[in-house]
């Protein structure tokens, strides 16, 4: 491995170009016709042109990015996440065209991508699942299902993930409705339209732990994060550790992490998700990439776990063989939306991006002043991560950083995160906490 | 203690008010008439005007920062390093109007202060000295003195420090002309034209410990710093730990620190300075104040040392018994100076100003882009700060984050840091080092 195509934008595609440069590597932007004058891109060592500004067109079009990685000489390809992270079509594409894939093995994605398939997969390992069903069969078979699961239920696409898919059922009456129209969406949202019943688990925290696994057989853990505050089951704050977990839970969960890990043959860096319910967890589902949250793990931990990935798709062992945990770490996604109006996208030129800083503050950001953000994609601006001794340190120094974070020209989601730390002190919350505040304060 | 005045500008400033909002204080920022429209005067509590815009004026004037203390309502006063930090006077006038001065007491500050005093309490303390002669009575003396201290020395200010007031003596035929211009300078510098002698360590390190006291008996480190990269004896790039320390020479240079501290009855955040040549070690000085540098022990150490010092001074306990370890920092100190034209001074407006971030990325500085670096003070626009889990990732992140920083407006250091990044891999230098390789550089 010499030079690396980095499939993506933004903050990740300049993350992953760090990482290369670190490790001495070259790396290669592929952008598309709206980044083509991005910051990342006059980073990166040589740049390639994907397509037009939608994603369908650059970032999302397969043979663009393998036709530029086999242009530019790249010799291994990195999607960093979305896109085309967890297709597992491209993943077995790249290796057929002899370069490396930065992740798991196709069949592992192909594997976890099916909620139905990774479940079982859990349950082989050992590891609680929510309660559910198979994937519904016919047309009678919801209500029978339904029966055992349980309402309130939830109906999920098979092929759904990241938060993407999911309908809730809050009885019996509503569940042929909502399941007809899961099905429907599905089948055009991800051209399957297999779907099925889980349980929902209520006032759950989402927990996730962070795994690594290489090619010689050292599959390990760099701790958890909870992320809970969420909106729409988009992540808005992440924390590591999860705060208040009993040391037995914490055990428990990153050891089951790993148990499935190792049970589906997992290679490279990926994210188990646990819903947290008092003293029960339950697998949701897997993530076979790197995540946008990856930074609090680095944090309370010193990896880095991009250097991590590369390492491993070089078929070297991973730098450690256990992880210590040190302080901890909050990251709040800084996102060109309005709270104000429902979060509605905000895209437009930032006219001013001034970044905090001093000890425990790292920004993540593709973009800097006079930078446009796109209609075109995902709305985030930058990423705040804050570490301190404590959790108290860590989100007393986020409450600064946000005091310092000046953005202009855009609506962004700052001043709600500096609300919302205020309030995260009091201990954890739960995934609808964030949903059930906003209806609070529009009511008030 | 509730409100504090910073009485100092610049990123120092800004660090200060991050550490009051996190210990829960309200901070008062005292600015110059350059500083008006500053972005810490902007992050502060409230502000209040000292004076014009000569340092002598505002920053340096007593007189002028005790009555802002007053009339802003401050119970205490934090110096910052340079302008009146190690006044004693003022440290005395401070707590004479009832106020906590965030350093050690008057009578340590003047007992260190005095470069003939603090050697003697070296002396008195077991920690050894480089050899040098009291301070010089007569004309006469100078000779005598220099055949007991021996050739190469240098004629040094005791009322000195941080590099001023230093002149080498090749040989016995120079010594009197020398003695004789330090003096003058002396006096007309410092007030005090007392000089002494020293022994001129060659191709010698600068190590110095940051050590950290409080009012309950405690005395600890936070492990040291390698300085040597030095031009005219400023310094341009610090690292923690240092690198190549045998453990053995590392324990007894921070003991020996501790040790001095103790002996001198050492309150609040302080440094002791060391030559190092060989396996044998020197002590030259104490700075008792925090310093420039201080960012690389609390990226190794996790510490938070302008949060002891406020701890210090309400008269709680260290948060700590014992720092440790972990990885390696460098900061780069990012001038607006002109290093082709022998670092000529580059004020002016920060027309573009995009910061470095990612993991390990952390940056102190006090402006934004559109500031203006006034001609009346230092010319520091940045601190540059890289934490790495070993010193090969500090230095390699450094080089990254040096290749995102963009300064658009003034000339700066950056582009030598990047040169010098290179060659600090092979391992330590001396404090000559720099202006060796720089005479090198031109003549080729």
């Amino acid at each position: 491995m010499r030079r690396v195509l980095v499939a993506n934008r933004g903050e990740i595609a300049l993350r992953l170009i760090r990482a290369c440069h670190q490790a001495g590597f070259e790396a290669v932007a592929a952008y598309s016709n709206a980044d083509k004058e991005s910051r990342w891109v006059e980073l990166a060592d040589d740049a390639v042109y994907l397509g037009g500004s939608p994603a369908a067109k650059s970032y999302l079009n397969a043979d663009a990015v393998l036709d530029a990685a086999k242009h530019s000489g790249a010799d291994a390809i990195h999607p960093g996440y979305g896109f085309l992270a967890e297709n597992a079509a491209f993943a077995r594409r790249v290796a057929e065209a002899g370069l490396t894939f930065i992740g798991p093995p196709a069949e592992v994605i192909e594997k976890m991508g099916d909620k139905a398939t990774a479940r079982r997969m859990a349950a082989e390992a050992g590891v609680p699942v929510v309660p559910g069903s198979d994937p519904l069969s016919g047309a009678g078979a919801a209500e029978a299902a339904a029966r055992e699961v349980g309402f309130p239920l939830l109906v999920k696409a098979s092929a759904g993930g990241g938060g993407r898919g999911i309908r809730p059922v809050a009885s019996a009456a509503e569940l042929a409705e909502v399941v007809a129209t899961a099905r429907a969406e599905a089948a055009a949202t991800f051209g399957d339209g297999t779907v099925y019943l889980e349980r929902l688990i209520e006032r759950a925290r989402h927990i996730e732990v962070q795994v690594l696994a290489d090619d010689h057989g050292n599959v390990t853990h760099a701790f958890e994060r909870d992320c809970s505050v969420q909106r729409r089951r988009q992540k808005l704050i992440e924390e590591a550790p999860a705060p208040g977990l009993a040391p037995g839970l914490r055990e428990a969960i990153t050891e089951a992490a790993v148990r499935l890990s190792r049970h589906v043959g997992y290679r490279n860096a990926g994210t188990v998700e646990f819903l947290v319910a008092g003293d029960e967890f339950f697998f949701i589902e897997m993530n076979t990439r790197i995540q946008v949250e990856h930074p609090v793990s680095e944090c309370v931990t010193g990896l880095d776990l991009v250097a991590e990935q590369l390492r491993i798709a070089c078929g070297a062992p991973l730098s450690v063989t256990e992880a210590e945990l040190t302080g901890a770490a909050v990251e709040l996604r800084i996102n060109a939306e309005d709270p104000a109006l429902d979060f509605r996208p905000a895209p437009g030129e930032l006219t001013r991006f001034d970044l905090p800083g001093g000890p425990g503050v790292r920004v993540d950001t593709g973009f800097a002043a006079g930078d446009q953000i796109s209609p075109f994609y995902d709305s985030m601006i930058a990423k705040l991560i804050c570490w301190g001794a404590t959790r108290a340190e860590a989100l007393s120094r986020a409450r600064q950083a946000l005091a310092e974070l000046r953005i202009e020209g855009v609506a962004s989601t700052a001043g709600l995160h500096a609300e919302l730390l205020g309030e995260l002190a009091d201990g954890p919350v739960h995934t609808r906490w964030l949903e059930e505040r906003q209806v609070n304060c529009s009511n008030s």
